[in-house]
């Protein structure tokens, strides 16, 4: 290629990486406000493209759209909550920091994720962010005999199912999407890994940090 | 209403009854094939019923017809349930049995099971069989302080949760659905809910009745 047309070919791959970012942009903002009817001529206005563009993009329609977004927020929340646990050694208190954490991310942003709990129990086996971080965390819990000797997959499905139903929990009963009924799920689910009971209350009275302020309002987080 | 006519209308009345149940056990007999697809034309003609009968007992189409007798079978189970733990005081214990033969017939029977599972984490909501015997054990566990002081409420989505993220275990690795480790998550979800570690895991050790062997096959459990 010569240097002018390479130039040109990496603005034209540039602002298909705009177009894609704008379109999952509008849709991460669409969510968070409980919006996911939209039209795709609604997303595309909103994302400022073509209408044209949003089928080269995401050939799989509304879904395929909304569905990466979410993948997207959760890989980026995945990231984060590697890096607020990276100074513990402790699986435990991983875990437990990890659950809580999320909990709370489900109590403040049921909407942000309900394209996703349309997927039911399926969603346990999306080799995506979250569940390799759950995955690396329950692994290491069950090789050092803090987890119960189980393989990690079965813990995954239960710990996952029980986030399942705590979601499920908070958008039906919102009353019951307090940080206290989250901590005491998440003893209940380091008593069900195998950590003593009294372990287990002191680890959810630990201090948490702050959610990004990012992901509370569009979903948007940095990758770190 | 003359007698005739009153002989007439109980006719119509029990042909009516005739033709929803033989589309059920049609429905059934197709679910325990994992043949949720078949048409209506099929599912008409195995019934035995003709095909413009359908809609007048199933507006709703195939899926209404799928989920009521998947809800059917589950009311059966869970009478049969309610009959098999009748015999136990300890709230830890009908958990025990009643969560180790749930999990044996979600290994038995997956595919009986599939259109309840396309509905996810909303299924926990139903207002059906399985829940109630649940909500009943589990009240009574917390009112005698057997299990964890929270709302019933908030331990049904736990355990629901974790048969969720069973039932997925199962179908997606059918090598790890065996009895030891359905035990395992049992003994897991009595923990969760409470029980002490060196209890739970005696307690999933006990005998168990036999599932129901029509259950077994064609997913029939007649109400007791």
């Amino acid at each position: 290629m010569t240097s002018s047309s390479s130039r040109a070919a990496d603005g034209q791959s540039r602002r298909k990486m705009r177009t894609r970012a704008a379109l999952l942009g509008a849709a991460r903002a669409l969510l968070a406000e409980g919006r996911e009817g939209a039209s795709i001529e609604e997303i595309t206005k909103r994302a400022g493209v073509g209408f044209g563009s949003f089928f080269n993009h995401f050939p799989g329609g509304k879904e395929e759209l909304f569905d990466e977004a979410v993948f997207e927020i959760l890989d980026g929340y995945a990231a984060w909550i590697r890096s607020v646990t990276g100074d513990l050694d402790d699986p435990a208190e991983v875990f437990a920091r990890s659950f809580r954490l999320t909990g709370r991310l489900v109590a403040a942003q049921p909407d942000l994720l309900a394209p996703l709990l349309a997927r039911g129990s399926e969603l346990l086996l999306l080799e995506r962010g979250l569940r390799e971080v759950a995955m690396e965390d329950l692994t290491r819990g069950v090789a050092t005999g803090r987890f119960v000797a189980l393989p990690a997959e079965v813990h995954l499905m239960s710990v996952g199912g029980v986030l399942l139903g705590l979601v499920q929990l908070l958008t039906s009963s919102g009353s019951l999407a307090t940080d206290e009924v989250i901590d005491a799920i998440s003893a209940g689910v380091l008593r069900l890994l195998g950590v003593a009971a009294g372990e287990a209350g002191e680890l959810v009275t630990r201090g948490l940090p702050e959610l990004p302020s990012a992901l509370m309002t569009d979903g948007q987080v940095s990758y770190s």
